[in-house]
């Protein structure tokens, strides 16, 4: 990679852990006729992204080599291949970030969320969307309807990692929702559930200005919940028995105090924590979902016995399946869902450490954060 | 309840925690038109019969005054209420041992394993089948063809455990499942799925003779295993992270030994053993389903994100819900699963207590026990 | 079957085709536990029960001996059985009109409406709801929010019917919806699956009163829509290919009219006419689903190639299923649906001829018929 | 197309309705480096071929230029792409002949059968098989275990259509399965139910020696029926409702003749015959899965009320989907279905012509043909 200015495309480049620069990388060319070019637009930061930044890895894919940072990006087309019939130069378009290899039996079976060779931006060894140029495939841009801003593109791809949630959870009409969590995934489940016709959806978290801004501002939660802390003792050590207890007490609160009967019809949690996992399991109805969508820890202690003996599907949700960005990009489009919301802090491209920054510090008024992308000059 | 003998139904009473005696009980009369009254042949011995004798309380059920044990029954019809048609005096039967409300939700939605108003057999507070005589509903008795015994009508029960398990998991022809556990209800999962047109079926166990009864002579396994245990270090403290590598390592080595590529469709746990949950996340294919079906500890330490990025569907299996049993009584009448070969040793009604003693000291040579019924004198 | 007056149950009797008179009948005591006997207030008027009084049978269903009509109705609950927990006397109630045997496999399985043995309301030999008294199951009435009428209550059962057709269908957030018939079942589909977030409704119709109802009143429809009539020649004979031709014609215009692309993800066919569900079938998206709400004829000319080449779903749907009932007064009560709006017509208890002379009469204003109870003297 | 001789490609051309004429045609080269070249072994030949050669058309896809027919091929790879992984020269394997464009909605979300964009073998306007060398996508080839033939590997095609009909019936174990027609595809379609444990499979056929080979040669079939033809008086005019009534009468005594209760779960019919397809309807259960898998006419008189009243899932079938060919080949690999027992006739590639002439035929003891590939001088 050179310096920023010969080569044209200047990139926010992860060179190595807690090493970030803004570089010129080349800028791309275009060789598979399905490809397009897009001039990268706004750029939303993720949790993962601030992860590879601070650790380097997440899970099996670890970073060897510099890439580019960002995958929550739209922008416009600046470029397209001789096969693509699905967009125009000039089309503003939302990216959905990973591009599977369309080959193997996960793609074949219309489970490419799991494809193994993916092209996932911003993923090792896979280049981010941080750049002024980016080149992927066309039916992995979405054009976006005029009423909507670059910035609503970058957006969709947290609502479609709500949407993918509450496809797993299979959420539908009239059913009872609870969310753990009211950072930007829980409370853009939330809406989603909300405009999938919930019935009630109660938000779940231990910030009163979050739960407010469910509650009052995006209205995706008919109820909020703030759960208590188990007490401890001074010097006790972690007894297993007692916070399950504690779970199951804490489950019974949120049912009573909401009127829920039997439970709701869907759990999910969006943070990762072992004590609103085990509050979760506990609180859900017989026979109903519970969803993982928040990642915390590899291994939790989980209360296994009560989630058989209640018959619960539990799911993961990992990255996006077909429909899920087209349905995001509609819940958007049609004022349903308003991700607009959640942003707190907007940097120019230049401020891109500065960005990433203020996401790892992170605290209650840190939702969303952009970044604007490299403007010509 | 008196003594044996002035009221003619003898039966074998749990009296209290580790107390359990011979009793004569009043014989049960019809007050329900759609109720038979069947004269118990045999009854096999469940992990959980004993589990009540000896610590009074299974979850949330808890023993407060005494009851008959046994739940895993088949018998002759003596009496028949004047509403049922399926049945008539003299036919042999097997009994499917829970009978729920029918007015519930859950009843009425068809997931009647959920009922909480469920008369189940020798679940506090109601009676289990170890009488000469028991009372039930008409529609939960199954006509056993003429060449089977009574005895394969009690062995039905374990059976049908194996087809609900095996429904959860959606076990269909030409999948690769894998059962950690050769136990009775793990053999007998392995024999469902193998009656089941599963191309290949593995046999997880630490007993070499478990397994090559499930290879040689049920031939309900196509391979076998035995997992290596974690090796450890004297004086060692429980090391979450540690157990979760050795547990992604035996995972990937059975993958490798059985040439199983990107891992089985459906994972089973017959054993509720930690070590065997998390091996058996580890092994399952991504977008493949595990299910929980052995029971052991309430809380276990749980992969909770290699099951999300995995997208793995997770599932507990609780009784048995419609059709269950009808198909479980299918398979041994057809032949396709003779559960016959896991009886080890049989009783006679007086020495019940020896044989629920049979089943509390256990062993590799222990499999199904059997109780023969009180005859007419 | 007495006269008026002496028994103190009047009630609406066919007594044989076309031959319909208020009469006193038996009042109901309760024998069952479980049961409840409610005071109807308010009952609707359904194209079957005109069908009975008109030609004596549907389908299997023959008119032996007098019924009572009726079977949408709300009433007030005046006795409760020993058992019943769930409601209380004086509780204002929604009547589910059929009370299936729980016994029987379809029951048991969650197929309540497939049970042959289902004491419908108002279906030979059952007596319907048109009395001044109903005994019926207890959890088969649901108790109606304060804030409902008992004529909302009765009006839950079309929009019941509407909900399982909804069920059926698979109708879900974000799909495209056309609905074939702005009769009162076709409007209150297009309202339920306006009420399940789909995100395009097209209502169907002849008659533009009906079609402004939809659009502009009751707001369920975001587009309607209005087929042209095949042209017949001067004494032609029916030409099969013809019509099939001119089907797909329509399809095709309909299509471009609102730009489905592939067409919609679910068509649904209110009106049981043959042109309508050739159309329909041309119309459907591949791979998606094809309801068949209306009934008309028993056989119709069905473009079967079609289907199979597209890879429809092809459903029926028949009375309501677990759930149904409960989502369908959720609906009314959160006033996301409002079946008041359909009312044309209100008939005391006295004139219920006259009220169900002007359904048989029927015409474009003619669309909910309700008739009054019979008032506590 | 050039003659037979200087490029090196013998192929069996149809160049115009009833034409064919066996011409050289340009081998193949690779471009796509995905691709891989095979030299076609042996091919079956299919009713669809034969509607081509004999009429243009199917459905939408018309003859406009020459094309090669035949789709049911296997071979030995020659050459392949410089991305192929999964192939080497010399393996012999399965081809599924159509490879959809893997860019649109159909194909992302895993219905790639209902493509638009498909390059299907012999389908207008692409070639098919019937070369001596045949250019396609390397992931849609399946290498052949050692011990199967090519002849097993093009009758993979075959079974592969009805391992597709089975899937979308949902074909489970312990189902009764009805499948009306005995030609090659309806004893497929036994076979294939059977492998997947169905309990009961009942073939209908109006040959003797057909029926004969499913009971006793395949033993795919439990039971076999020959169903009454309806009787005609001289000069009678067709009557809808006379063959509705005919129909549900047949479908009571098949009921009856094998004590199938409510009816099978499964019907499938292999016939695309009117009268199997209302008799299949009138048999099926309740809430039972009707397929269409043959297709003859356009439209058909259906008996649209009793499919809805019985809550009929119904359902057609259309090419394969992700999984369907190597479960075929696994079926075929492990002789649970053996499809070679239905070759009739062999020819050689000289008498290609030959061969479809005899398919065009017909009659009782044709049932598959098979056409030998081009040998290497």
């Amino acid at each position: 990679m050179g310096d920023i200015g010969h080569e044209q495309n200047p990139s926010f480049v992860l060179r190595a852990i807690k090493d970030v620069k803004l570089q010129d990388i080349p800028k791309p060319t275009i060789t598979d006729p399905y490809d397009v070019i897009v001039h990268i637009g706004q750029t939303g930061i993720c949790g993962s992204d601030v992860h590879y930044w601070q650790r380097g890895r997440i899970g099996d894919f670890v970073l060897d080599s510099p890439i580019v940072l960002g995958h929550e990006s739209a922008g416009t087309v600046v470029e397209i291949g001789s096969m693509v019939k699905n967009l125009q130069v000039g089309d503003r378009v939302a990216i959905e970030p990973g591009v599977p290899c369309r080959h193997c039996d996960y793609c074949r079976s219309g489970s490419y969320n799991l494809c193994p060779d993916t092209v996932f931006a911003a993923t090792p060894p896979h280049n981010g969307t941080l750049s002024k140029f980016y080149k992927t495939a066309a039916d992995y841009c979405y054009r976006l309807a005029d009423h909507l801003t670059l910035e609503d593109g970058a957006l969709c791809e947290p609502v479609a990692v709500a949407v993918q949630i509450c496809k797993v959870g299979n959420v539908r009409a009239g059913q009872t929702v609870v969310v753990f969590g009211c950072g930007p995934i829980g409370l853009l489940v939330q809406c989603v559930a909300k405009a999938y016709a919930a019935n009630k959806v109660i938000g779940i978290d231990m910030s009163a200005s979050r739960m407010e801004l469910a509650k009052s501002v995006l209205k995706c939660a008919d109820e909020t919940f703030s759960p208590p802390q188990m007490p401890k003792a001074n010097g006790e050590i972690y007894d297993v028995e007692k916070e399950s207890e504690w779970s199951a007490k804490v489950a019974a609160q949120i049912k009573k105090t909401f009127d829920l009967g039997e439970g709701p019809d869907v759990v999910i949690d969006a943070t990762g924590a072992q004590s609103c996992i085990q509050t979760g399991v506990h609180l859900c109805k017989k026979g109903g979902t519970y969803v993982q969508a928040g990642m915390g820890k590899e291994n939790v202690v989980f209360p296994i016995t009560t989630a058989c003996i209640r018959d619960l599907t539990i799911r993961g949700s990992i990255r996006y399946t077909a429909g899920v960005y087209p349905a995001a990009i509609d819940l958007v489009a049609s004022g349903k869902v308003d991700p607009k919301v959640l942003i707190t802090h907007r940097f120019s491209f230049e401020k891109a450490e500065e960005a990433f920054e203020t996401v790892r510090k992170g605290g209650e008024n840190v939702l969303k954060v952009i970044i604007d992308g490299v403007k010509d000059e």
